[in-house]
């Protein structure tokens, strides 16, 4: 069965269990999942044994290519009227919507169909990954490791953060990757510090620090790496602060297994730092989950509460950050196994 | 003053004129066009006299440089409690949010503090492109339209839709663009007839239709531009269609200027293809805004009440498509002046 179709059987799976008759799915990363057919601007009901495209007519022939296991239905009047009329033609008495990803705007018509709120469906299908869509991400995980042998070496004094951000772009294309995966951050000297850099047209110094946090999309799927190193001779308090990420990273790796919770992860990576004396300059939390979308369900700090299932595709991303000096953060994507991970992104 | 500081003092004079004490602007769009860091997971709060920005730790370093004119506060709580503190601290009583970007959770959570809906205003400032905007969108559009004058020669019988799609991003990232504005559409032959079409790995054939419907991003601002031609001895059939979908878009170009509706655009465009006997192949509206967004207010079709103000960024994109056989679409992203527009992706 194509993957989209059995998606859709999940789903429908799931309407059963929890005593749902239909689901009205509106985000564009939502459809695409469901379908393959990754466009704005459509809108997906699935029943316990029926799914509809409610589309604009210029959808339709591409649609009935792209996905044939649903049916295409052209709006006469909105789209929302015209999800209605499916639910009374088809007798869905209860039909749900997912009130974490509805406007307020739709999110009032619907209530006013008589929706229910029902959350996370979308979400916990799309957290594991399996078959085409675990190989997806592991080919534009393995893009954006090898493409961190190939841009180092390139990275020499007085080259901007910028360029580096393009000839990285372009070596992940290079190697089939559509596109990158977020606004990617090259970070040298002070830059590095700030775990949210927006690149810039900085030029690197000798004997500064270089991180590189990026990935690539290939075939919808994200992923997500970071390295840091020192451009020239590492100063001790860098190579202080770089051993103490890197073993908080491997704490960190060596907690995910199935079964434990998302922050017992973030307490793993967060210990070794707190121990150091390093605990107040980690300032984020330790992973997210990783997929059609760079941030995606569940996240490991120290407040979700999520349990890591087999399939689950998650970051690992400890980091120490010392304002005006430099910030070390290693970062790998990996897949979630019943007693452990498989690291995605390992680099040489 | 900072563009960005600007844009705020207009969005307060807005408040002032809708009797409202404030703002929660939660899209990362918006928060991106009122502070210029554009980053997820943060929101703004902007009264009559203040601006604050509901952020992370991580972001309060960052947020310092680049907007000094909003406040950065780290939320103890949630983000939205941290919002409701703030409004009865500065005594805001009357807060708005828009409900058509807000999600439906959200908006229950503002209307359980008793804030009220507020469509448009942001949309509204962001409709019109004014000093730094208005110069980078105009670059966006040149980017563009120079790209078409150096792929076309490259686009040689056997070549993948794909291939193309890929030297197209390159092109415009080696003139300065930071990436593609959207899944760019190459297609060929019978894949010019779907107007939103998957580019492929289909490989150009003699004697067939171009489409490329491309653009970049340039310092956040989104191209959009359509060129479509045979590669080789166009058909009659080809000549004929070009031909009305030509002297289409030259009207709706004719019709664009200040205080004229969006509507009368569509029509002045719809009108040549229907007049000759092509009406139902043009299966799309007319246009649409172009800004941060790919697609944004207003919107150019038969149904979208909006009048065209001086400083709009719009397209002007007929198309007639013929299932099975080839589509010609011609676009072009215009800037709408007192007397007409200035065509920002005039190509030779």
């Amino acid at each position: 069965m194509n993957i989209h179709a059995k998606r859709i059987k999940d789903l429908q799976y799931l309407l059963k269990q929890r005593k749902l008759d239909a689901m009205v799915i509106t985000r564009a990363l939502d459809t695409g999942f469901f379908t393959g057919y990754h466009m704005d601007d459509y809108l997906l009901l699935v029943s316990r044994d029926g799914a509809w495209a409610v589309a604009p007519q210029m959808f339709v022939e591409d649609l009935k290519v792209r996905a044939p296991f649903v049916e295409p239905v052209v709006p006469a009047g909105g789209f929302e009227a015209t999800v209605q009329e499916l639910c009374k033609k088809h007798k869905l008495r209860k039909t749900a919507f997912d009130p974490e990803y509805e406007t307020y705007t739709r999110g009032l018509i619907w209530r006013k169909y008589g929706f229910t709120e029902q959350g996370g469906l979308t979400g916990s299908l799309r957290a594991i990954k399996e078959g085409e869509e675990a190989a997806d991400l592991r080919k534009s995980c393995r893009i954006a490791a090898r493409a961190f042998g190939l841009i180092k070496p390139r990275i020499k004094t007085g080259r901007t953060e910028l360029s580096v951000y393009r000839e990285l772009e372009d070596i992940m294309q290079d190697m089939g990757a559509k596109g990158p995966s977020f606004n990617l951050i090259v970070g040298f000297g002070p830059d590095s510090a700030l775990p949210h850099h927006i690149t810039s047209e900085r030029k690197l110094k000798d004997n500064e620090a270089v991180l590189l946090d990026y990935g690539c999309v290939y075939n919808h799927y994200c992923s997500d790496i970071t390295r840091t190193y020192f451009h020239g001779k590492p100063t001790e308090e860098f190579k202080k602060v770089y051993s103490i990420v890197a073993r908080s990273q491997k704490a960190g790796l060596a907690a995910v297994r199935g079964g434990v919770s998302a922050m017992s992860v973030d307490k793993a990576c967060r210990d070794v730092i707190s121990d150091a004396g390093y605990g107040q300059y980690f300032i984020h939390g330790t992973g997210h989950g990783v997929g059609l979308e760079i941030h995606e369900f569940p996240r490991l700090n120290t407040k979700f509460e999520a349990v890591l299932r087999p399939g689950m595709a998650v970051t690992v991303e400890p980091g120490i950050y010392l304002h005006g000096k430099f910030g070390v953060r290693i970062e790998d994507s990996v897949l979630v196994t019943k007693t452990g991970c498989e690291i995605l992104t390992k680099t040489a």
